[in-house]
């Protein structure tokens, strides 16, 4: 039974408290009525802790959630990951609601903390090469949802539902006017002469803290960073193309379907800064 | 403490089991993977039941979930609701996964059914007289998803929060190029020349089990009715607007923000056949 499979031994906090369970009456589950951050975890060290900080307040700001103590939430995390390197997903919810979308007079939020240990991290400094698809599953345009990592991610389920093969990593979504927007779980940067090209995200898309990271190192480093419309032609006129999350860092896109992308890493500097800035152990 | 208020005296089932509680984990909570339905009982027999299940169906046809045994969840609704009047909530979700978007290799389905008393049911027969306003927040396109009941329901969490006032029944929600779709948590219905028009659910809104159930009883009676695009000044310009759920059944839009619609109610054989099929005791 569904029940039974909550491992005694899950490393999950509920509003603090050990334990695996919530209310299933929580607007989380009922209306995805929430956001989340996936934080990679070095030997007990939250990797880039005050980017995910920022975007859990500007997503609780948009969706008029009180704002949760980022030192309430370190010292949670500190309980459950102790020094281990993992993946720590914290999921903030509006908690329980009467019936119907009206906001609950009060709002109690809800916090989840779950951390799961994992060996591979961090990812190679020199990134790893993979192969990516273009999904058909496309983006809805939403102004007052576009950037954040809410709850509502059926778009993606069915994107990621394109493939099975082990060997692909990645799948390229476009939103519903034909512009590419980023990967099902990652960002999405375009080399072109020197430049750095990725997708605005003002109308749809997950502003990723991997993607600003790089922004902010590019900047530091005078590499021009250009957020802009992209086509799809202008994804195969690149001359290069990697993806960004907060658990891979960078990763080259070797392959897009059939078209092979000619070895053109970044900047050796920008790979450097961007890890050293994400998982070093001097930060 | 959040999970103290889970009242013991709740009537809720999860997979069959009293209890008000889920895993943290579950992919409904994580993403929005699932669906729902809400459904009315009057006196222990659920309205629609046959439209619910085969939207149910469908849905778990289009997000590649197993469907549910409709005897099952029929037995189920039965032992919550006893012979009361009120409303089940049903929530189906895609129940554990590993960490990702990728499908679980083996979906082992979570089954939420909830009942809540409720002695406003069943709606009168003589529609109730409502304002509504036209909310700013939009519908993102998707085509793969559009007409599903399912739990990515932040763009009408959004649209709730436009209006405060309880004198306001309602906010009529456009799609991100204007076309007009369908209330928060409601079908449209525009009534012109005789005709009934409805929008078109093709790209986005829900389909509601109430809007099949006007629908097939206007065909019954030779009303004639379209669906199709909608604009803005479509809206204004219908001599009538009537909106449709399983608990309201139709109830009339007297005020659209400023505009008075003058009585033009719907033909009182639509009337009386609907609500004899949502809600009539010899069905």
């Amino acid at each position: 039974m569904y029940l039974v499979k909550c491992h005694r031994n899950s490393r999950i906090l509920v509003d603090g408290r050990a334990g695996g369970l919530i209310d299933a009456r929580d607007r989380g589950l009922a209306y995805g009525d929430g956001l989340f951050e996936t934080i990679a975890v070095i030997r007990g060290k939250p990797s880039l802790w005050q980017g995910h900080m920022d975007r859990l307040a500007a997503g609780c700001d948009r969706l008029g959630l009180p704002r949760p103590d980022p030192h309430l939430l370190r010292a949670e995390l500190a309980e459950l990951s102790r020094q281990d390197t993992g993946v720590a997903k914290l999921i903030l919810t509006r908690g329980l609601g009467q019936r119907g979308y009206a906001f609950p007079r009060s709002t109690e939020t809800c916090r989840i903390l779950q951390f799961q240990p994992d060996e591979s991290l961090p990812p190679p400094l020199e990134p790893i090469r993979v192969k990516a698809i273009l999904c058909r599953t496309t983006l809805g345009l939403n102004t007052a949802l576009a950037g954040l990592k809410h709850l509502n991610r059926l778009e993606q389920v069915m994107a990621r539902r394109e493939w099975d093969d082990p060997a692909i990593a990645e799948g390229i979504m476009a939103d519903n006017e034909g512009n590419i927007i980023e990967g099902s779980s990652s960002n999405l940067f375009l080399m072109h002469a020197g430049r750095l090209l990725t997708p605005l995200l003002d109308r749809c898309g997950v502003a990723g803290v991997m993607r600003a990271a790089v922004i902010e190192t590019a900047e530091e480093l005078g590499i021009p960073v250009e957020e802009r419309r992209i086509a799809r032609d202008d994804l195969l006129a690149a001359q290069g193309l990697f993806l960004t999350n907060a658990l891979w860092g960078i990763r080259l896109v070797e392959y897009l379907g059939e078209t092979r992308f000619d070895s053109c890493p970044p900047d050796p500097r920008l790979l450097d800064g961007v890890w050293r800035k994400a998982f070093g152990s001097d930060t």
